[in-house]
């Protein structure tokens, strides 16, 4: 029985509220409280799992006597059919509580096989695919752990990670005549010690500004490949580099292929198709 | 400035929470305070407009001296460019909340562009698109509003809502040989007489028993338009009839005509791609 | 051990914290932390059994090691005396516990036992008594659940359940000339396909306007006996009728042997009457 | 504009999210948004007011924008029709906040009224009307502060606020051989000198034993009101001497003029039947 | 399993979401899950214990499958090297919950040692040291029952628990001519009788006037030790004698000899310096 | 009025509910409500000032009409006497909440003054004052945010921040014989690009180690200073290096001679002793 930060058993509530999962009436009136059901939760498309747990905490927290066992870990490649878990005790529960945890496993799911087409798009390549803060509010925690499921790697949990100097924050510096190698430096000296600095650049030259600067990672934003390959030409291993924006599936491998160790994709977490996820049920 | 449900205020502090919006150790290295932004919330992709009330109540949860001015409404049609809303204060504070803000507005205004495209595509029919408990956790309430911005309805907004009576609750009473007629006819009896019953069925033999048992809305599941063409032929007015199950852009139409009162798709709140804005900032 | 919504558990919570149940000096200073007790919960005046299970949920709150079974179920019958759940372990834990297990369960059981005793009255019609909005905040679900222990029915669990039209709704469109049919047909118009339209009404004409006008249930609010009588014998069966409004213990029979279908009662849930319970402790 | 302690706006919250209050299809469907209403809160039977600005709590709660003033302020004396507070704004928000301030103050008032009716009948006696901890689960602050309106004074807020000796705590010792004075005597020595021990007793001997043993206040419990007066005859001045037990309206006074310094009433908090007080609504 | 008020789950969630303890890249990087730790929690310096369950607490919320066994009892005496729990189990877990389950335990053990060594100063007198209300915000549960595990006594909980008159409480009263005598009798008057009534005074003048007007408890505050022992020369046991105010290390015992009944000491709760204790961990 | 992350306006509920803050009789029975207070918050002890504005939130909350006003921003110096914010409105309001906004400012500021007492010893060196995780539980922002207003630099928030690898993470390892070298290039491996690793080591050997194998950071744990000298004469600028482990004033000078980046005192937090900060109220 595994355990989530406070925010993940807050969710469950919340999702418990507002499905009111205690006052349905269709249980009520058809299904005597003896009858005890048998479930599989399989597969219905192929995939990447991800939330398994976290859709039999669900169960749990709806109907505490079921027996629940999950049969594939987090991570695992799904086909059409494959069984993931298996729910059983008194029906009434375990239909009432299906819907939210499937809402559960269907979203994380679908996120961690949308990062998955995309790492194995660049299977080879020395880049890692990383996810952003992008993230369905209030699924923070959830939505990053189903792109670590998909082979995905994460980018800044949260604001207090890491600097990221974007663009805005060069020109919030116009009126006091400082450019982005100033801001740079007045990251670098004002930050703590132990936080990495990451400046976007847009062009060549400022990602050599960036460099001379001192900057530890260096996003490209929206640069098309070439360019990229200029830039990893010059920068070496001398800062982390991370391609960012508008990189899709028809992109990314040659994105992946000019050397650069990060590409961020949004998409990720703003915009995974559910992967489709049903429960079959029995009853005795 | 609106009010809204306790759930909603709940989720922005999550939001916040889970960003450590206050915690933000670029804005303290690089913007100083008293630098002032000026910025516009713009679609970058056209669409249909949801949340922009939620975006703006998280802007002054995080800096609450933020002049905020809405200046289109949702359920707005939006071109790429058009300006949404105007945000103006400590350029600190703007982008601090900027990442939340666009990420509830982007959820919401993909749903009701999802939904308007469905919406858009069965004019003139008289049934009408509506969503699923299919949500995302924590955000029934404002998915299901962002599917009422892009034009459609409202299925039940949870358990409590209604009766409806799935194939499995059929099964849960075949031990005491009880089959579709006797199930609804117990939920009519049982349920109380304010609420309505309505039944899923597969075939048309179900259709028209579960018409004669005396169920409220039927909901005809993955079938062809023409077997639904069928069952409206002998329902009528008699039922309130749903379409359910696998429908696509490509089916939608053909199953509008049919007659159908309701069409019902999941995709809406379990796969909507997010609408893309963003702000553009200015500083003083 | 049943579960129950999020709010209940946030209730007892708050139960707990307003009592500053773990911060009682009388057990701190006279009861020793090894000595046990056993105890009875029991009724001590006749009535309906409710909320046995939430008053345990309270003992294992407060001390989990107590041993706690009912003995009774909810809905069961009382006489002075009877033995409704047992409960023994650390003394000081059940004395720190007991007042907030018997204002849950004195206040539930008094809701089932007045409902109850409505029920008796009208026992042999067909009318159902159920529950209206005028509820305890923030004891929505414990209060209504009573009522069905009681015997009784639930009307709208809440605002979100349905619409009913008051005259108040009807005045709000004077202004644009409509009248109870044209607000009628908006309802019906507007709301979706699976939400039922009640209406109240005050007179014999409106009945039958909103009867005319496709109104689903139709509420009779304040009428005699007679009235009603005559209603019912133009509506019949083409809708669902309510009697509310002023229905006491001397009336409610006279108003049931009309035929109307339903009839509210605020009293069930704004002034109970609380059931005397007590617990009888021995020491060992 | 009164500030309320955390709980009483937590108990709001959970009364606007189990109401469903912003999410009410039927002022969605007919109740035009621009329209406005400006209403009266007025009493529709006599009694006394409590509560009115935690209904205000609950209206601003709903939407922000109204116009809201208390015209009497809580213990006022209510005569039916008499204004109590008014109400204007946006006509959609005055609805759907209605019922629960309603509930709020009808279950206040009542409180209220009930405790004024029992100050009242011992008016002219030195003693106090009191509650008890008997309160309805997450209303303790407003059931004790509506006892202060009602002119009543207030027992114990909860088990933290001084040390009541009942039988049962006496029984948990008897297996060390110390009886009611003994208990007396190790509770004054180990509680706080700032704290007061109360004692319940049954007879006058236990009565005489617990004001030698240095009681600062007794319990006379269950006693008929000429063995209370014999009681006063020995104790006088020495201790607060409390009447508890099966009181009411008919034995009060009696109660009262045996010279006890406080009458304590459980049923002013576990059985108030409510105030009606209602809403005169008018539309612009 | 001890349980404690809801505050202190809620403070332990609060202090596991603030460290995002499921969000560890350290352990998700070095340590196996499979990897099993068995380790001490043992105190570095001398002290008295205090905190041991709200410790182990920590640990199971953050993974309750770990073994956790106290092996000592707050108020425990603990010298250098002392064992005080044991916790086994999966060594992620461990790692992860140790720094919040040490920072509740060496802030409470802290109290507790520093509580001790003004009670060893005072043995032999018939003075109490008591706390006051200057604890850490969100603390004041765990803060006052350290205080208790240390040997001392508890003042009021809160503000509900008592009277205090202050001087400003005497200065707001001077408008209407109202000195220290009138504001004790208006005070003694006007509260429950159940509750104490205590007075701060500087001057052996105000002190007699606080007795005479009847105060509970006289609070002399910042008096020199010859003039407290003169006030208890007239007040003897006809009050409560609290002294408070700059009372240290070396003045205290010179206090407890004037015969007051109690020594509040603020440093007890605002400034205690923490216990070391940390944890030995072997790996199997 | 400056805006709090949501921890922090919990934090404040719960003080003001732990404190009973709206249920106060002493200003109920002593303060009239029309009387008016004006008033100063101000030093007592020298200091460094934190906490300012949580300070006047608290008073906020008590009472919203409240003029409140910061004389001084945090970090500023403070000498006995000078005045800090003025507060004026309700005199109940300003008593009841006095006790708490003086907990919040009195332990915030006394963690400044104790950090700026560590900063100024350390003048002139290169090294940086940095704090721990070593916070009250609930106060990580509010703490690490009163290090930086008395002139510190903040370590990691959370467990998310960065790597830290401790001595038991090596040992955790030793049962797949990996050492230092290998756990460091595991944490490089493994974790996100944007991390930055940090190892603890204790010997001038495992410093050269760890260095070699590319750790960004290398705490020198529990080091003499001229062992750390040494370590900062192969270190150089290859690494961030950190100060750990019993530090105190008499030794950081020496420490930070040594040329280490970061000197880390989990005293700051863990033992502050709070500021002395008083309130004279003055009436009208």
């Amino acid at each position: 029985m595994p355990q989530f930060p406070p925010e993940v058993y807050a969710l469950i509530d919340a999702a418990v509220a507002e499905d009111q999962t205690f006052n349905d009436p269709t249980t009520q009136a058809v299904v005597p409280p003896e009858i005890r059901g048998a479930g599989m939760l399989r597969a219905k498309s192929p995939g990447v799992l991800a939330g398994v747990e976290v859709g039999l905490a669900v169960f749990r927290r709806v109907e505490p006597v079921l027996e629940l066992e999950a049969l594939l870990a987090d991570g695992a490649v799904l086909a059409p059919g494959d069984a993931i878990a298996r729910v059983a005790g008194p029906a009434a529960g375990i239909l009432r509580a299906e819907r939210i945890a499937l809402n559960f496993m269907q979203r994380m799911s679908g996120i961690a096989t949308l990062t998955n087409r995309y790492v194995r798009a660049i299977e080879g390549s020395s880049a890692r695919i990383v996810d952003t803060r992008k993230t369905a509010p209030g699924h923070r925690y959830l939505d990053k752990y189903a792109v670590r499921a998909g082979g995905g790697h994460n980018h800044r949990y949260n604001l207090a990670d890491g600097i990221l100097i974007k663009d805005n924050h060069i020109q919030a510096n116009r009126f006091r005549e400082m450019g982005l190698r100033q801001v740079i430096q007045l990251a670098l000296e004002r930050a703590s010690h132990t936080i990495r600095v990451e400046v976007e650049v847009e062009t060549l030259d400022d990602a050599r500004e960036a460099l001379d600067a001192g900057a530890h990672i260096i996003m490209l934003d929206n640069m098309p490949a070439d360019m990229m390959r200029e830039a990893m030409g010059f920068i070496g291993d001398r800062a982390v580099v991370e391609a960012s924006g508008g990189i899709n599936f028809d992109t990314v491998r040659a994105v992946a292929d000019t050397g650069v160790h990060l590409i961020s994709i949004g998409e990720l977490t703003h915009s995974p198709p559910a992967l489709d996820i049903s429960l079959d049920l029995e009853f005795e």
